[in-house]
């Protein structure tokens, strides 16, 4: 399994303001770059909190893109996956419509009633107690061939993958603008690191719209 | 009067962990870089939570800058700034050594007590009620020839010079580091934007030590 992490960051670091409200950050070279990495993912992986405050679609926008994908004999759309350990996801969240499979990764702390509502339009996976054990969950996508995850956000899932050790690539656009905010998410919130921080290794640094475009190797804690 | 933030950040935008404790994000090159700005400065600023957390000299430590300081006719070392509301600047701080001159900007809430005991160490600039109003602040140090400030954080005094339109540049180490924690220090705290964000312009982008230096004009709000 090879999981990429991508997200565009404000210049201090930020995904989006405190109202949690999406903020332009990237421009249009940024999206297609964007396009061309879910295009080549086999799923492509968020958390619930940007369900709930994006409600995004994650399909890959390109058409040409979709025929490449089918011409190598893999489904039009990479899978989507949430990872959601209470169920909070909405039956009527864009992730959830036909465009592509769908996986919700829950935990044993989803009420019967999420999973009812959940189960007729998504695979659902449970692993872990209270939250997702990601290691266990990962596994099972995995078993599925899901082999090249690519996680577009936010900050919690982001850091609770650095801290499972799940992370083998971190792709930043950082784009010109400043958010500011103490309680504004950024890319890694979680408890945070205070010892054996994640050690990386730039890749590539290169201008990309009117931003920097970073890749990290993650070479582990 | 130029005024030019500068601050090391692992990829997911902190200056620190949670525990507000120095971890090295830069290497050598950036220190030197860094050294080289604040010899090319007037005056070194920094917010009073820095001043606590790290105890800063915020001196240049090449003596063959310190000379070329001398032969332009400058002070030997550039001065150094606090931002200090409320006066709570250690008596035995390094910055308020004899190293170079040190101005405390206070606001009015300052006590007595404080102010006493700083009098002696440092000039003392009074503006704002309950805390400093940096526009003035900064005026006042103009007034007393100090032109090129450099500021070196922390995320607090950042986001307020940010609102207050009083940065011309943003110089950011990007370091091979992830720290996370919702509640680390990031390079602009404060309330955040929730509109108007500052938009910048990328005037530099190139790899340093094992990270990346960017460099941001700001084009205002």
């Amino acid at each position: 399994m090879h999981v990429v992490v991508n997200a565009a960051a404000s210049a201090d670091g930020k995904l989006s303001s405190r109202r949690r409200e999406q903020i332009a950050i990237s421009g249009e070279a940024d999206f297609e770059r964007v396009d061309r990495l879910r295009a080549d993912s086999d799923a492509v992986v968020v958390g619930v909190g940007t369900v709930l405050a994006d409600d995004p679609h994650l399909t890959v926008k390109d058409e040409s893109l979709c025929e490449d994908r089918l011409e190598r004999g893999e489904s039009k759309q990479p899978a989507r996956v949430v990872v959601d350990s209470r169920g909070r996801t909405p039956t009527d969240a864009a992730v959830l419509d036909d465009a592509a499979a769908t996986y919700v990764c829950l935990s044993e702390a989803a009420s019967v009633d999420a999973r009812l509502a959940l189960t007729d339009r998504a695979e659902l996976v449970t692993a872990g107690d209270e939250r997702v054990d990601l290691l266990r969950a990962f596994a099972a996508l995995e078993e599925q061939g899901l082999e090249r995850l690519m996680v577009e956000g936010g900050g919690e899932l982001i850091f609770s993958l650095f801290e499972a050790g799940l992370v083998d690539e971190l792709r930043t656009f950082v784009g010109p603008t400043v958010i500011g905010g103490r309680d504004a998410p950024t890319l890694a919130d979680g408890e945070g690191f205070v010892e054996a921080f994640p050690s990386l290794s730039l890749e590539e640094v290169a201008r990309l719209d009117d931003g920097a475009l970073l890749i990290w190797r993650v070479e582990g804690r």
